[in-house]
């Protein structure tokens, strides 16, 4: 084997450090176990070199803007290098703008809050609440769930093509175009499914009809590259939290001219560049262009230069190695419980889909939040249970009626009905082999054996019961 | 000296260990310094406490809510915690809501959109933009800068009493009180000039009319104990950034009925408890009560956590303790100023007003930037120079009207003129006296022998010019 290929063979078996790496947990048959942490679609541990990285720079944080000692310039330059460096991570346009905020939901919400007047909404009711339910001011189309990546471009268009102007109109407007503005919002990847969707061709079909798009990219951008250029997309949105930089912050990122046209997010300190009491007693206020209008507020320093570390760090790894990792990871727990016909993994798009490592299940018989507590009391992994925030489409996918009633922390399933939630498995960069392969036996031998241990439900937690 | 008189006498002495305590920074004079961290009402730096905590639970950060792992589930445990460390540290009423924001801006922003309807808004011009700035939705009424505390408490009761209603209306209606809802928006102790409200006062005055009334601690939190149920406030809003937790989180807390009543903060994952689609295709959202209403998306765990150990390190150090060491640095800062006429404080209720260790000062014949640029590059001490995001405040200040036109960074005063932006200078519990008695050795040299060195504004920026 030419040197080469073995050290890219390697690299593919080696995960990136995250903290927490050597955690060990007490299990309820006894005994300790390394924490298998297998969430990481809801947040990621952090990487051990964005750890080091604000680590590095805790003890010279500095007020930022118009501090004017030494440690304020040295934060203010690194809060601004941390939004040239997402910049480059996304492959933006040069006039594209980087705007910090909390996390994902908090970056659609204010692209919601910036929307321009008589915007329509078109999002698929397979989308997470955090970009389902923050178009709250404007006319909302939620697009069917679709059974493939054809069909999901196919309903797009048609909803679009129903809103263009009829011929009449259109002859009378001489623009060809749709009547008003309107915006797409997609998920890269199903947080539910893992599963990737067509982005590139369902932002071809919005820019056909006149529309904007914007990217939902937590569940994507710690698994894939995400080039804005290439994708062709408005606006992305991602989550530190989810991107191996728990600190808090998340990024906008994308088209100027809405942001630049809208009310800022927050009013407050940074965004407003001159405040005028008024001679009738009032307060004028000019406020800032460019992303501060949006970031008032003392940012969070922090949690920027923790992203802007996540993303140095990926990209070093290269996207390409990560991903041959994770399809072994995700072939492992497909192959590992193949011939398992108890569980049952939920999929829109079919079995083979392209995927990031995100799988959902139920397993015939169980309780998804039994057995996700089983996982954890038994065998010290950590997945998750319930509808994901993803209520429709977990509905959906579980054969209901995406119409119909339905809640987290669902009662227990007899045998031979259907499940009322689910459970996830995710893993990512920082997923060592063992964790994966600890999770298909330890679903192995639920299914085969039963749990050792009672559970019960404890305000809203199923947990060990220890009370016999 | 009796033991206990000594041991207090030393703790006075001593102030907390923070990050960066031993950073040292280069001068433009040649060789490097201690870096003098005085612009703590900025932003302060990390407690050592704090960081420790941090640190000590950064790797077994888990995903928080439905994660059935088991450092998910200490992970929620954690944030949960920290919630009640929050309510305990402000004294708050056990029917009180702790909201995790990220900021006191936006814990503000927060609960300008929590306002009922027709919700009137009182709030001084003296107000920094976070607390002047949020109440879009709503009539404001702003007042003018008092100049006394007992100015403001009679300022405050005219105007809310212009809008009670007429004895006529109020025997019709018998109900003796406001025709509607009123919040009062105040801040404990001044971002510019430091000196403390009449809180207490002001809330009588509100809730004798019939409003209510939120108090921006942002400034008060850090340096003063706040007691909720004391000072008889309905919401108390903080930063962390400005309480030693430099992480990215805020805090509101107070009554929760207007925010249960409001339409989510955000909308998302977290704050949505069911979601459904409706027959027609639309969405029907049951949003949560309580603090997860207003919380959506993954909160910032490790934020909170910073939050709720600051809270307990402060606690525990004693604000006695604290207070009488930052009078001390205070009373450092005044008398060791007090001979140089050149240097004016800026202030509103008297220079023996009681204050907090934030001081502004305009030098006579000094640009207030080129003052600030050269206290760091000659000396390593990081102040802040502008209008502190309180433009009609410091324009009053400063003796101009606060409807006239002025700007951050500002064209250089001559000698003579009025400047038309101000010095900050801020401390706190971990603030050395080094750095105070270095700050007014600094600020006696430049004003008797001018700066050693020119300097000139590059982006927006004074910077030591090195061109030369």
């Amino acid at each position: 084997m030419p040197v080469s290929t073995l050290a890219a063979d390697q690299s593919v078996r080696a995960p990136l450090p995250v903290l927490g790496r050597d955690v060990t947990v007490p299990l309820v048959t006894g005994g300790e176990v390394t924490y298998a942490a297998l969430d990481y679609a809801a947040s990621a541990p952090a990487l051990q070199r964005v750890w080091d990285d604000v680590a590095a720079y805790a003890p010279y944080y500095g007020s930022v803007h118009r501090g004017a000692g030494y440690l304020s310039q040295l934060s203010t330059d690194l809060f601004e290098n941390a939004r040239r460096t997402v910049a480059a991570f996304l492959d933006c346009r040069g006039t594209d703008q980087v705007v910090f905020t909390r996390s994902t939901t908090d970056s659609l919400n204010l692209l919601a809050a910036a929307l321009p007047d008589g915007c329509e909404v078109f999002v698929f009711e397979t989308e997470h609440h955090a970009a389902l339910l923050p178009w709250r001011g404007a006319r909302v189309t939620c697009l069917d769930a679709p059974s493939s990546p054809r069909q999901a471009v196919e309903t797009l268009e048609r909803a679009l093509a129903d809103r263009d102007p009829s011929p009449s109109s259109r002859l009378r407007s001489n623009r060809g175009g749709p009547s008003g503005p309107a915006l797409v919002c997609v998920t890269g990847a199903s947080n539910v499914t893992g599963e990737l969707w067509p982005v590139r061709e369902l932002a071809a079909a919005a820019h056909a009809h006149g529309a904007r798009i914007v990217l939902d990219a937590a569940q994507l951008a710690p698994h894939h590259p995400v080039s804005v250029r290439d994708l062709d997309v408005d606006w992305v949105a991602f989550s530190g939290h989810k991107l191996y930089a728990p600190f808090g912050s998340g990024v906008l990122a994308g088209r100027a001219d809405w942001l630049r046209e809208a009310e800022p997010y927050l009013a407050g300190g940074g965004a407003s560049r001159r405040v005028t009491r008024r001679t009738d007693g009032g307060v004028d206020v000019e406020w800032h262009d460019g992303a501060a209008r949006h970031e008032a507020g003392s940012p969070n320093v922090i949690g920027a230069h923790a992203i802007a570390s996540a993303c140095g760090a990926l990209t070093e790894a290269g996207f390409d190695t990560l991903l041959a990792r994770e399809e072994h990871l995700i072939r492992t727990v497909r192959e590992g419980l193949a011939d398992v016909p108890e569980v049952r993994f939920l999929s829109l798009f079919g079995d083979d889909a392209p995927r990031v490592g995100v799988l959902s299940f139920v397993v015939e018989g169980w309780n998804s939040s039994h057995f996700a507590a089983a996982l954890s009391a038994e065998y010290g992994i950590g997945v998750r249970d319930g509808l994901f925030c993803a209520h429709p489409l977990v509905r959906t996918l579980l054969g209901g009626d995406p119409r119909s009633q339905g809640e987290c922390g669902a009662p227990e399933a007899a045998p031979g009905e259907k499940s009322l939630n689910a459970v996830r498995v995710s893993f990512g960069a920082g997923t060592p082999d063992e964790h994966v392969e600890r999770f298909v036996r330890a679903v192995r031998e639920l299914v085969r054996d039963g749990a050792r241990w009672n559970y019960r439900t404890v305000d809203g937690r199923c947990v060990p019961d220890t009370s016999a």
